[in-house]
């Protein structure tokens, strides 16, 4: 790669070019064509999250693409924060349609209406049921591929209760299952953010979202989930019979994750000058062989390649060999752009002797293993690689934790890239001018409280003066 | 189940609404819901596809669900057969749109335009890709949950080839993958048929259409393969540079399974007076254990219907208990309708001897099973469980072949509900105009000549009494 990992924006366009995860030449603005190389690794985070989801008592089930605009215009702040980003259906062939329908931004007034009739009694009740799909928003803001674009790949949930506590213990859930998918099997660091009451989900009565840090140092959204209380079951009519025999609105809960964005920061988390550097269970290749010809030992050489890719294939990692014309330094360099996590090289001596050179891409490192030892090694190596990518990638997250009592200082940590504590005078509406102040002086955001942390405040807020009572939480996002 | 499959249109009705396959009650005309218990089956369906169209070399990637018109102006026949069926995108948010948008009813506008950039030279041949994607289709005629709607399910492969022989045989394993998993895998036979010219997938050179037959004597067009020639490549610009440096155009070919009408085929197909019968592979619940209570003996009978559950799911089978408070008589039903393959009864006596009793779903054949064995005798019996339910279905599907050498027995024939082999003038356009006088006269569609058997015609066309020079089949469709 030309570009170091140091110089992000470049290295980032560079990488997604030329390790084909996306072509940016569709003739639609703000839609990029996903290639094989991205989605066969985003087909298994999809698996591993419907995995995830299914364990905790999720159902899948497929709602349309189309939603009727009355719909959207049931759930008043829903409305306001999702048309201006509607593409709007109205024609058909020639027919002009009775209503106009938006492709779904979100699917909430899709599915809510459902409920609605599948939910009378308590014995419908938890209704958990996950949906895989493409949504589709008129973004304003830049588009960059994977982190943000007009159209995106996302699994959402969508679960009713009989109670608030339900369906707050089901939000802590959705966190969870954040931590345990993307941290713990993809090794991205995040940390939970209960956001201001100015900056949440149209409709909801809090939101909680994941930020992860970019290598530039700006926070990227990743999942949120929402306490929808009662918002969205009046206007929808969600309603079941309680052991009374009265009827109540159910209490809702709805979790987003974006695969595509997801795998944004996964990919720049991870990479490095080199290129990519895949987890190994999302690698679309786990083990590359790479056959080193020597002159009269070229058959010897390729027929040994072709029985370790048996080999590993027959243990269940995902090999193969690049039998290409190029060199084999050109081959290095190619397949550690492409992230694969191990590389096993076979020239004449290990084709005769079967001990072979296997090369991890995180970190490098050179071992030689006998081939009857070769797929246990792999295995075992994985899981320190893994456990390795998490370490660094964690060290990193933390390196950018910072906090701040002025305005001055706020700025400053901002500009190194810093995620920075700061004492906050409101979380509700009323600090919503302070966070106005705080953008336009630092361009920072204000992201929330920390979830799950106690933090007490002390001091003033770095604004207004006030008396501080949050810890709010500032960095330049994505 | 109130009414018999012999009332195959009650039949099908009553059995989407009761086993909760879909709900056709959500506000746009022609849309669906597909709920769980369909969806968790479409889910595998398309993962068995996935698995085959990798196996033969398909990578898979994502297109953008939006494309702009002028791409379908590009091949003359191709926007001529899709453009009154394209829903419009005109408007986003309040902006209206510099260049409409039609929301794919198919993707080889979309793709081809990317292949072109993709591909230069030999060495980027053959190019095979798929992409699991939903189409939307403003759809005239009445639709069907899952047999026709205006957003199916479906997955799509589009390859390109240096030569036309190539191609070719793209076509034929497109055919032969059909055969092994939609009869091999699921159970349902069918013919593939080369369509007639006149019924062509616009753009194609040739179609070949995999025709079922449902119960009530129409048949229903499965998967269809294309041999696309240089028809796309040429005003895409598909091209490559050949051994002699000289610059050639591509050879295509495209294959479409819709899952979702697939699913219809199989529950339809398969289906009996008591409801689904899934096969083994697909069904959600493999294996539901009905605990019989008897005063007294409550809790062993349950601890042992959780204990088989344990046993079964180690195992690797999909099973559940039906702990709910209906009677055993309710849930046998209840469980048949929704076409579990097997049911394992749990009372007293089989609580404390251990040795169960399991019901087939096909043939609702009893047996005596010792805990100890159950599992395996479970994973036995599917596979004879499968292999009688294509037998049966064979059987059915030969019984509707027959011929006629007149039009009086044509008609008599289809309303007996057959497919009619018949002596016929032209596969080409000139049989148009015979097509047309048998379906005005019988409403019998000419759906083409079989695949892959030379089969000669004998006599004179059944219409126009011309010399036959093909043997065509006639049947009602869907």
């Amino acid at each position: 790669m030309k570009n170091a990992k140091s110089n992000f924006s470049e290295w980032y366009t560079e990488i997604t070019k030329d390790a084909k995860l996306c072509d940016l030449r569709y003739n639609v603005k703000g839609f990029v064509v996903f290639m094989p190389w991205s989605v066969a690794s985003m087909k298994k985070m999809y698996a591993i999250y419907e995995r995830e989801l299914e364990r905790t008592g999720h159902k899948p089930a497929w709602f349309p693409a189309l939603i009727p605009e009355s719909n959207f215009h049931k759930e008043s702040r829903h409305v306001e924060g999702f048309t201006p980003e509607v593409f709007w259906v109205e024609k058909a062939g020639d027919n002009v349609l009775e209503e106009r329908l938006a492709m779904r931004p979100t699917s909430e007034t899709a599915m809510y209406q459902m409920y609605s009739l599948w939910i009378q009694g308590k014995s419908d009740l938890p209704l958990k049921i996950y949906h895989q799909s493409q949504v589709w928003r008129y973004e304003t803001k830049a588009t960059r591929p994977f982190i943000r674009s007009r159209e995106f790949y996302w699994i959402e949930s969508h679960d009713a209760f009989s109670s608030l506590a339900e369906a707050e213990a089901q939000v802590h859930e959705d966190m969870e299952m954040s931590t345990n998918v993307i941290f713990e099997q993809f090794g991205v660091p995040f940390v939970f953010f209960e956001r201001p009451q100015w900056d949440k989900f149209p409709g909801a009565v809090n939101t909680y979202a994941a930020d992860c840090m970019m290598p530039d140092g700006r926070v990227l959204q990743l999942p949120s989930t929402h306490l929808l209380g009662q918002n969205f079951a009046k206007p929808f009519d969600v309603k079941f019979l309680n052991e009374k025999g009265e009827s109540e609105y159910c209490y809702q809960t709805c979790y987003g994750p974006a695969i595509s964005r997801i795998y944004a920061a996964i990919i720049s988390v991870h990479g490095d000058d080199s290129g990519l550097v895949l987890p190994y269970e999302l690698a679309p290749v786990q083990a590359i062989v790479v056959p080193i010809p020597k002159k009269g030992a070229e058959e010897t050489v390729n027929a040994k390649a072709r029985e370790i890719v048996a080999l590993l294939s027959s243990s269940g990692i995902r090999a193969e060999a690049d039998f290409s014309s190029n060199t084999p330094g050109f081959k290095y360099n190619h397949w550690e752009m492409q992230g694969v996590p191990f590389r096993v090289e076979i020239g004449a001596r290990e084709a005769e002797s079967g001990e072979l050179t296997v090369v991890r891409r995180d970190n490098k490192a050179k071992s030689k293993v006998k081939q009857g030892e070769l797929a246990a090694f792999v295995q075992k190596e994985a899981k320190a690689q893994i456990s390795d990518m998490k370490k660094k990638a964690l060290a990193e997250f933390e390196a950018r934790m910072s906090k701040a009592e002025t305005m001055e200082k706020l700025a400053d940590e901002l500009k190194k890239g810093k995620l920075v504590a700061v004492p906050f005078c409101s979380m509700g509406k009323e600090g919503a001018a302070c966070a106005d102040e705080v953008k336009a002086k630092t361009s920072g955001d204000v992201r929330g409280t920390r979830f799950g942390k106690e933090e007490r405040a002390h001091g003033n807020c770095i604004v207004c003066g006030k008396k501080a009572c949050a810890v709010a939480y500032v960095a330049s996002q994505y």
